[in-house]
């Protein structure tokens, strides 16, 4: 992929924090929400051994909001989640599956309670703002939506706390795992989560004044002077080895979200929203499909760029939607959409673009086999 | 921008072609709809002389298509479009704005209309398929609508006619432009139309089986041989010289159609629409800015990747959206957002990263004045 650069242009938006990123070397962009999402700094391993150490700063502006307040916020946001948001608390996030009127995934938010009718829907990859709008317009309810000029940076790492602790004082520690509180950062107070894309630990800040990106970069960047802060970004080796998934890479608009695992985040008994019937009916008959791991031996796999067509007793069983070589559990592991039938600890057939490899399926979290 | 590479991931969809564009050494992308858009392969300015001369293969698969089938598709449709489609005629393209219920752009297809009820909807960069799918829903309309396997080809340049007609013969220099026909290739029927994103001329051919990319490919270019054909994509010089817009670029969510010019394509005596209302309110009392020509004398402007501000006397009156050297006039044409009493042939200022730079204001399309 050398040589394939991002041509420039408006439609690729920049970020409060593009001209610090860019201080800082980045080597390799994604383009994510029509935005530049920094991938690469060092290299790919470098970046994810020092995230496991140290802190880091990621440029994650790309997680667009999507705001709807107003008197009939909370009733769309219960439409709309496949998660029951009927009772959802100010300070508190949710990671929530929306899915469309066949149950397929638009997007997987993380929607941010602000109050009791205003919610900020933290978007993956997809134009969430068009569903939200149309189902509003086409409805007649009475809210607001928009994107707001918010900008999350998020500190990631061991040592994220401390480094947070030093520009927001001690009370940052308390914030428990997805809750946020708003915490004053010269003068503006700004809301601030215990989440991130990573296991690392960490925090999201939601800058909601972009000319103020500089400043919050500089803060933290000082704070973090001994504790080895980097620049970086979600890396993939580590949202892998964590079990995170990739809205538009692992699950896409044709999976439902009992087919990618996420069937927890789904309250079909409880709650009426748009996707349900369909996921009712596909728990009844049961899933033909499932996203499982995989592990797969040996280095020098090419980079995946395009799904890999899986095969099962010499049949077509699934393909797998990404891969990549674990330092710590010293394989490559990776996630495939896969027929139920094929069992976990089976082995599996990948055609790769070097030829076919077998690999064993393996349930979601990877676990470490001991050496 | 040299370095910063796309990092690979099947969340950035390759496209039928990307095996061809990348053995023609396609040196920068960028990323449209999810989709490898391929920008450069010599240079701009290298491209751009060679498209005005001469042939050239674009891969813009990345002009999804959003189909729309079923007994009230064309209510869907006609719902839609500020452009009046309640008489669209099979064979026939129609460029159109499509609005939120706030008259803002959503996006800016052309739109083929395939059968008395089924429809394309061939998109610009945004996931208009959301805005789409929740229409239906929520409204309870009676149609299907899903993102087909369609990959367009467009074959753009003087030469594109000679170099078509060698592979779908000479009937295809018979089809008039924003017309579409079938031809067949290797026994399948392709829809193949006279359009295009330059004005030089040509076609685009609707793929619809992606395992057929290269085989397509390799005939066109095979015929083009004498011609001097080469890869290519939508050029930013060659579309400002011709005023085509881009829509998140040039035109964004935040603008009307009469703000961005297309008055013309929307047709607010004639049909209901969604975003009708707000567009007579708008027309009624008056557009407040409106987009624009400029002209700005002199080499040496770094490539704008975001909006440059414009002053008028002193005052903040817009930015700029885009803007690049043209070889053929001589001189920097771009596009601007600007206040509506900003007028015509006026010098504005505009705050570029090399310092203030005064530009002169223009009608579009862009008129060559004689040296």
């Amino acid at each position: 992929m050398s040589g394939l650069h991002v041509f420039p242009s408006r439609r690729i938006r920049l970020t409060p924090f593009t001209e610090r990123v860019e201080a800082c070397h980045v080597t390799s962009y994604t383009v994510y929400n029509h935005m530049l999402l920094p991938s690469i700094f060092v290299s790919l391993e470098d970046d994810y051994h020092h995230l496991k150490a140290h802190v880091q700063l990621w440029d994650v502006s790309a997680q667009r909001q999507v705001e709807i307040s107003g008197p009939e916020a909370r009733r769309l946001v219960v439409m709309l989640s496949a998660r029951d948001l009927r009772n959802a608390r100010p300070g508190r996030c949710y990671y929530t599956p929306i899915t469309d009127y066949h149950g397929r995934m638009l997007n997987d938010p993380l929607i941010l309670c602000l109050d009791e009718n205003r919610f900020w829907l933290s978007i993956a990859d997809s134009d969430l703002l068009l569903w939200v709008k149309a189902l509003a317009g086409a409805l007649g309810l009475d809210v607001q939506i928009h994107e707001p000029d918010v900008s999350p940076l998020a500190v990631q790492g061991p040592k994220a706390t401390q480094a947070m602790e030093r520009v927001f004082g001690a009370e940052i520690a308390k914030v428990p795992f997805f809750h946020w509180r708003p915490f004053p950062f010269k003068g503006r107070p700004l809301i601030i989560s215990r989440s991130g894309w990573s296991k690392q630990g960490g925090f999201e800040i939601y800058l909601d004044d972009h000319s103020m990106g500089p400043e919050l970069w500089d803060a933290l960047w000082q704070a973090g002077q001994d504790l080895q802060i980097r620049a970086g970004g979600p890396n993939l080796i580590e949202r892998i080895e964590s079990g995170l998934l990739s809205y538009g890479g692992d699950i896409t608009r044709d999976d439902t979200p009992l087919e990618c695992g996420l069937a927890a985040y789904c309250d079909l008994d409880a709650h009426e929203f748009i996707g349900r019937n369909a996921l009712l009916r596909q728990r009844e008959q049961g899933i033909t499909r499932r996203l499982v791991g995989i592990r797969l031996e040996g280095k020098g796999l090419p980079q995946l760029r395009q799904a890999w067509r899986c095969q099962y007793n010499h049949r077509d069983a699934g393909i797998v939607t990404t891969i990549i070589w674990s330092p710590d559990f010293a394989t490559n592991l990776g996630y495939a959409m896969l027929a139920a039938h094929v069992p976990i600890h089976e082995w599996v057939e990948i055609l790769t673009p070097i030829g076919t490899k077998r690999a064993e399926i393996c349930a979601l979290p990877f676990v470490k086999i001991p050496q």
